[in-house]
């Protein structure tokens, strides 16, 4: 049965509000997701929250109920609580009705299995929490596998990111990895690195990409650092017609994605 | 010569921070864009703040003088001032060493000439400013001749929508009108309307598109309205593989408009 939290003095409110600091999410291994949607999506894919927090008068909703006994079956806790209690731990003004607590999920690279996908997205330095979470939403669009982190990326369990993932993080792997071991663990099988550059010569249709590829992306103000864009396999450009020099890192991701899947399509 | 304002409480301080205002925007018709770059790629697009404000340290910088130069020029008014102030006004924690006032420029659909760009980008109840900014960056990108802003959507010259751009908001037209508006308009030329839409059945990259192109897409939770879509010439769908039944917005948009300038580039 839930049990009912009212006072924002409640140790677990703080220490679930506290989620919304890198540092704590960190130490506690813990993060938060909002929403009916993204919950659902999560329970489809097989995680389910160590807690669940819900307003009194979403209770009601099937979709909700299905929640609070996923989670009360898996040893979890349900807690019914304020408007004002879930304004608080979402930080928006119009709070979501339900928020899940849930155990983040990044593995090491030699946990991934590269043949369990013909796509996979690789990001570098990357420092806005949007641009990742919409990387991997595009990720799951694609049937990537999943998302690996190189060197120092904004954290892709926080409030900001999965909000943009819309729910496809749960259908994504996630790694971290320093470049160099990174480069190390991609020779030790098939597959393409992908880099587009401002200084690459070959239109990013030109080559036909083998599976799997790596679609690799970098920093939004300094692009992939010279020797990182001299280990690609292919190093592409995508086509700008105007005066800007560079696409939204998210977006120059996703038109690579979709070129690799687009092939791949073809050649079925 | 530049004058000096140290003063918070300087009238046009307290005018230009207004900015951040939509209200305020609308009244004055003016607008705020931050940073070297940008203010550079606008002097090079013919777009000359009527206000620019320096932090001292930064006037040597040629780019800086060149700016305040042309600014004089044109009869408006360069400002030496703090990094005190110009965080006020730029609201960050790191402001920019320039930040400039433009006259806001969006134009009715009368003024626009299709002819005069072979994609146009056309979205409908946009609700995110960074999702506004990174279309019309992708429209730079592609060679489009601007953005039409159908229904309530977002305001372009928002201090978010402005820094999303990256600069390519003074190479884009920018018009607003109704969609019964939009239609009338549509069908007085040439051009394809395409929308991509869950329901369709067509993959994006079956039909030819015919020049110039309409890439029209919909409000970020709710998509396009039913006859929004049955109005459309060409109603297809990106392929998505995964749980997810949607990209972020301004990641379709960017893959139609690519699709639209694949195909326009091979038929050259």
């Amino acid at each position: 049965m839930p049990r009912a939290i009212t006072a924002f003095s409640n140790p677990l409110i703080k220490r679930v509000r506290s989620l919304r600091d890198k540092k704590h999410r960190r130490e506690e291994g813990l993060f938060l997701a909002e929403g009916l949607r993204i919950l659902t999506e999560a329970r489809e894919a097989g995680f389910i929250p160590v807690y669940i927090f819900f307003a009194a008068d979403s209770a009601a909703h099937p979709l909700v109920q299905q929640l609070i006994e996923a989670v009360e079956d898996n040893g979890g806790e349900a807690i019914e609580t304020s408007r004002d209690i879930l304004h608080k731990l979402s930080g928006k003004d119009n709070p979501q009705t339900v928020i899940g607590v849930f155990e983040s999920f990044t593995l090491p690279l030699s946990s991934i299995d590269r043949r369990q996908a013909p796509i996979w997205l690789v990001a570098q330095s990357l420092r806005d929490p949007g641009n990742l979470g919409t990387l991997l939403r595009t990720g799951d669009a694609v049937g990537a596998g999943g998302l690996i982190l190189i060197d120092d990326c904004v954290d892709p369990f926080s409030v900001e990111a999965v909000r943009a993932t819309m729910g496809a993080l749960f259908t994504q792997k996630i790694a971290t990895a320093r470049w160099e071991d990174f480069l190390v663990w991609l020779r030790q099988g098939e597959g393409d690195l992908i880099g587009t550059s401002l200084r690459a010569t070959q239109d990013y249709q030109e080559p036909r990409y083998q599976t799997p590829s790596f679609v690799l992306v970098g920093n939004e103000a300094q692009g992939l650092p010279d020797s990182y864009e001299d280990a690609c396999d292919h190093l592409v450009k995508i086509p700008m017609m105007g005066r800007a020099d560079s696409l939204n890192v998210a977006v120059a991701g996703a038109i690579m994605a979709y070129e690799v899947l687009n092939q791949q399509r073809k050649s079925r």
